[in-house]
């Protein structure tokens, strides 16, 4: 490989030729040879969105150069339509300042900005200083946590919720269509009075409204930007107005409802906008274990399980078992589920150790929220296409479940008394009689009253 | 010990003469010796008020006698005062629904009651039956969650937030008070540029303040209640109107704003509400781990450490240094956010495991909200009282810090660029010098334009 | 309330007068009012074993009188009698290192013994000195993690390993009795081919031995004891040859095989032997969640479930539902699992969070790990006792099944290949027949070929 | 792109005309398409192990064609030198046995063994079919969870392991080059009496023992393989003597001593070994967490902080502070010991949600598990080469705390009493005065018997 030299404050370095990187990414690059995940490129172009803002906040307050300013836009909006994907080789595991990736972002406008310009990579003196120009106004330390709240702010409107919303519309639509379809209930996974097929897929729809609210809720400290505070959350090196104007840039070009942090020092000292937004995305894998586990236990069988539902078959199910269907999205869900909950324990001991004025733990805890915003969008939206779309109700065993539960024996409780109610359940049980057998031979009621009083249509009406 | 005997649908039990309880009650204590922990006394109290409602609610409609009616809220009465405690002696680790816990209830209504009334304990045939009358309408399925909401609510305005408002208002009155006093800036653990030691307790103020928005936002789910449901959801059993009129009589039992849950099927299927306070609780425990670890780092030395606030000695430190002060109301408060960050696993784990119509890990996650809503108001109070309160700048270990911190010279950036400042603090580092030598040593400046530019009150300046 | 005056070296402080403890004792119970959870027993009586071996140490190697040696020892022969339970007022909640509860026992242990030596609790002189008799060559820094391991040790050997084994031998009785009982097995939660009901409780039993030689091989931390480090690890103040002697003490009086621990520094410092024993109780917690859950799911029904075995009825299952059974054993277990999963959680982050030559979060690492190693064994007990011993296959429902599952299919793929096989089970699928009807029809074999492969004993042959 | 028609038992589908896979892979693709985490190729790799192991084991045994035996295990060669590693496109969040990577090995086998032999990709009938052939006498069931032992085996003691020890070698190097430094102790994060830098790293050294200890414990169950038992783990389709011989192929193969595992029900069932593995790697995260830590804190300052050693300066630490170093390493050790921590509970909850015969969370844990091992140990390399080997001691600043800590006083209890000595480090403390001053000036002492009794090199002497 060719190699051109570059240089930082703490001597030369050797940078592959072609790239438009610098001395301090290819520093990091060496130094942290770590695990080999990608710092997350929705972060890389979060920053291409802030260093644009900045750049324009900094010509209009007379402290950067206006062509400079444009130059530094122009680079950012190649950034943002992907075209210097390559340029940002810098993982995850690095400082936790996220200082690295700052700079690489930094020195890669700057030598992308020389070269649109006219120069060559090799000019010993180039016309943008990625600290002086690039990075002017700002500090790692606070366009890092802006780049996270940007980022995880775009992916959760854009992607984890839209994608939930299409799944909870899916099973608002199945709680309709089943609302007819009385079926046998269980608790403690067992037999149980009954209620609708369309009364559980209720149960998971308003699950997931709750889950949803949770998570916008948690937008409004995501949406408080931490640009303006520089190094340590004081606006050391900032022109008046800066933090202001800059979040209003971002949030036009955006079209997010973003806003300057009201305390910088928080801003940069903590992490717990990430933290409250990832304590959401566990709580919808809560609600989302929950729902993908009565759907795969309802569908169990197809001849020994319980069978109630029927799942679309997408797949041979087993490389021995001959004809074997599973539920392999509701697998992929609970994976997911399980994933975005073990993301959560990792951002709480990032977020809790942070120290003085800057949490450094963040690339890791943007790493694991994005991942779980990105994990439980697209979860949901594989689960609602190539699942909950194709739920249908097996009728035929809804019904034998429901003629043969015991539990029914409850509708008889404000006729005959608890007491008596469990002596006829308890006799059918054990001699395997029905419950109208059982109530006639004990003598409690007629056929007559039994018939009148247990009719499951009547069991499920008081709510819907 | 002297005993009766009780019976209920599985035949007669041996229960101490002279307790309330009755057989179930009884199985349960023998069938479940696990751990010892009592159900908190928060659900049986809010179990009081459920019943009461319940029962002037059942007799409102119809389906209840009003002379049971009064006698049953007269023995909730006196739950309330605290005269029953002894009765409940039933463990947190039974049955997943808490049903014993409801019959426990149910069972000491109705024989203290029939007491009440001037029947016997030991009479075969008693005024009002525990299930047919005190359960009412009512199923351990629905009142056990809406026990849980009402005392998860209760606990979480009563104690928590105004605990944590405490401190939160001690932090902001610290934060005014020390709003002048100029320190050094830590990032990454390392000496940064300055800020005020008031722009410190700000930032933990603010994150209090977002921690308080999250709990509160939690509300808007705990104040769903699950009664009216009973057994699956579908309200089998109970007289129109019984769900709406008896949450109103609960929010006006409470003061509280309680209603009824608009899908009972997630409210008997769930436990997302408690998840979504305890994720709440759990990001306030990261927030307050940040807090006192900062204090007590501050805190730090007498003479080796950090050293720049003084915290009240409040107990000898060591059984073997002596003199020793230690940081322990830090040590208590970061415990008790580890323990409540491990009882949001314990939640978690239990709310993803439901099945059906029904969560069966609800004792274990009340106990565990319980502990942390309680836990993170007692700490805040006591670090607020024994701690916050008494913080007080070291002036002169500040002063120290902020002539020697070498970061002064990021002030230096607009002027000579960020490289040139680099090389004065590489130098002064290098040869133990001052910042001020070392950039006229240099030759990039002279001494007064040193001294202008490099102000620390001017460094502090554009945000507060 | 009636007081006497105590002093400390911070001054005087008002103490009950029928009460043992002293000054720091009481400015620790009034400093500290946060959660209520008194410190565990175990380690005061866990203190008694080391105070008493400490102090005949120190007499035997002739800094400490015999008397007073003998006199600290009869007063913790009195607190390991349970004599005097009631003076450890203090909660888990207080600093970090334990050293207000090793000043209580010192308290204590210096009051009583000059009470039993004939003096007053109000004389102002006493015979023993809490600092300098006993806690002499002792510092908090290294009794409170022996104490913790003393009482984590015997806990684990006493309690929580003979009741897993309990539990154990009891399913490996099952395995054995069950080895005939043909079933169909599940996969995905779907019908698979057979094995025996033995099968499946061998492999119950192949968990819990796992999970025994992981919770075993942590007691070689646990076996480790701090003693002899005093307060940074160096054995400051003790006298040649204590450390050793002093463990030998501990060893003699548990009949345990403790050992100094070859490394103070780490012994002090770090409270990994914790972090290893919890993570083994959560191994075995995640074990037995799986085997609780097979159990109840197996058992579920009664009419509508799986329903292939029976559990033992132990209480009325519901308050609404009359005759319900419930397997509340399984309920009681998983909520322990749980929690016990949520405590390794608080225990990691205690575990993390130490600085330099001490951790502070020891007194909630210990409370946690006591709770899980208390509950875990206390579950398998009442699971065994209650639910486990009484388990019993249900015959015909496991042969209804047998009969129908497609499955059986997988027999023929050696003579017929897989994908003729998965004909035969999606047509009979299908059609509703059965495989024989189906593989007939489609004339991929005949009757007799089909009674010849096609036997579920040959199915569960190879392995056993 | 081209494409052309491979089919399976649910019919046919369109595969790309390059590519080996056949239809179930194609199909898992489109049906999974979440997240973008490929299935780890060490998995892929372990897969080519067993496949050859399998081969040659039925070829053996008579139940496969020789020619196709060596067939099978040509490719599989190929995988293992990674020509293949393009043919491997399914994710982790796929099906929860790992089904469709069992088959697509199976298919990429089947199709590339077909164009070794001469044939076409495109031929309706191939040489080897993908069930019938290359998995013979195998399931998805058995051949993943040997995947997953053989994967994670390999990688622990082959990467994990090597860096640990290496970390572990160069803090034992520091211990013993440092064990003359002697400086104060800090407990509670304040000053305390002293020992030498080399105490700490040893303290250090033994936390990575009993780390290393732990990881090598859990290879007991680790080295257990589950093939043999097939779909259930009766090992249904086996020839005798099947497992046993397989399993010293894999032993041959990759020089490790794995076994078949004697009970193949929890081999299947259950996934603790995994759990086991994890709980390991998450103690080790645990104590590095607390290493790195310390290393940052010590290393703090340059000036205003605690400064006690010097780490290496490996990049600029700041976009805007000039000069400024960080402790970058302890930064990216600490962000993935919190990630190992956070992928433990997500393993957790897979190990704790099988059902009967099979544990459907395999992808997830196994991504996490061969995560938190690549993580852990290429952390410590980079930590060790880039931090730990340059690390050295500031003695002047370590001279300067020692001289100045009050906690020397502490060396005074055995002749003056913890009292006196108490008063002592009072006054010194209040009126800013040096031990001795104080101690003469309360005529405790004399100046010589100060100078005797108070001697930082005899408080470190009776441990080492």
């Amino acid at each position: 490989m060719e190699y051109r030299i570059e240089h930082d404050t703490m001597g030369e370095v050797q940078v592959p030729a072609d790239k438009y990187w610098g001395a301090q990414t290819q520093r990091s690059k060496e130094n942290f040879k770590i695990g080999g995940h990608l710092m997350p490129i929705e972060i890389i172009r979060a920053y291409a969105i802030l260093k644009k803002a900045a750049a324009l906040t900094n010509a209009e307050l007379g402290v950067l150069d206006q062509e400079k300013a444009e130059l530094i836009a122009r680079v950012c909006d190649e950034i943002l339509e992907g075209k210097l994907d390559d340029q940002f080789p810098l993982v995850v595991w690095q400082t936790g300042s996220g200082t690295q990736t700052n700079m690489n972002v930094n020195e890669v406008i700057a030598n992308r900005g020389h070269v649109l310009k006219g120069g060559q990579l090799t000019d010993k003196k180039k016309f943008l200083h990625p600290n002086d120009d690039v990075n002017k106004s700002q500090s790692s330390n606070d366009t890092f946590p802006t780049a996270m709240h940007i980022a995880a702010y775009k992916m959760i409107v854009e992607h984890t919720i839209p994608n939930i919303e299409k799944l909870r519309d899916t099973l608002q639509q199945k709680a309709e269509a089943f609302k007819d379809v009385i079926k046998i209930g269980r608790t403690h996974f067992m037999d149980a009075t009954p209620l609708t097929l369309g009364n559980e897929f209720s149960g998971y729809v308003a699950q997931l409204n709750h889950g949803l609210r949770a998570l916008r809720n948690s937008l409004e400290h995501l949406r408080e930007l931490a640009l303006g505070g520089t190094a340590v959350g004081t606006g050391l090196n900032t022109p008046k107005g800066y933090a202001e104007k800059v979040a209003d840039y971002i949030a036009k070009f955006t079209g997010l409802p973003f806003v300057t942090a009201p305390n910088k020092f928080e801003a940069l000292a903590a992490s717990d906008g990430i933290v409250e937004a990832s304590g959401a995305l566990k709580q919808l894998a809560v609600s989302l274990m929950k729902i993908a586990n009565d759907i795969r236990m309802l569908a169990s069988g197809p001849r020994c399980g319980i069978g109630e539902i029927n799942i679309p078959a997408n797949e041979p199910g087993s490389s021995i078992m001959p004809g074997k269907v599973n539920p392999t999205q509701s697998e992929a869900m609970t994976m997911v589920c399980a994933q975005v909950i073990g993301n959560d324990t990792a951002i709480n001991i990032g977020g809790m150790n942070g120290h003085f004025e800057l949490n450094v733990f963040r690339p890791m805890m943007i790493f694991n929220l994005l991942t779980s915003a990105r994990l439980l969008g697209d979860a949901c939206e594989s689960f609602n296409d190539k699942c909950a779309v194709g739920i249908e109700p097996n009728h035929e065993r809804i019904q034998h479940h429901l003629n043969n539960s015991l539990m029914l024996v409850t509708a008889l409780n404000p006729y005959i008394g608890y007491e008596n109610a469990a002596k006829i359940a308890k006799k059918a049980h054990a001699e395997g009689k029905t419950l109208k057998e059982a109530a006639i031979e004990l003598g409690l009621l007629t056929a007559e009253q039994f018939d009148e009083w247990v009719n499951p249509k009547k069991m499920i009406g008081s709510l819907k």
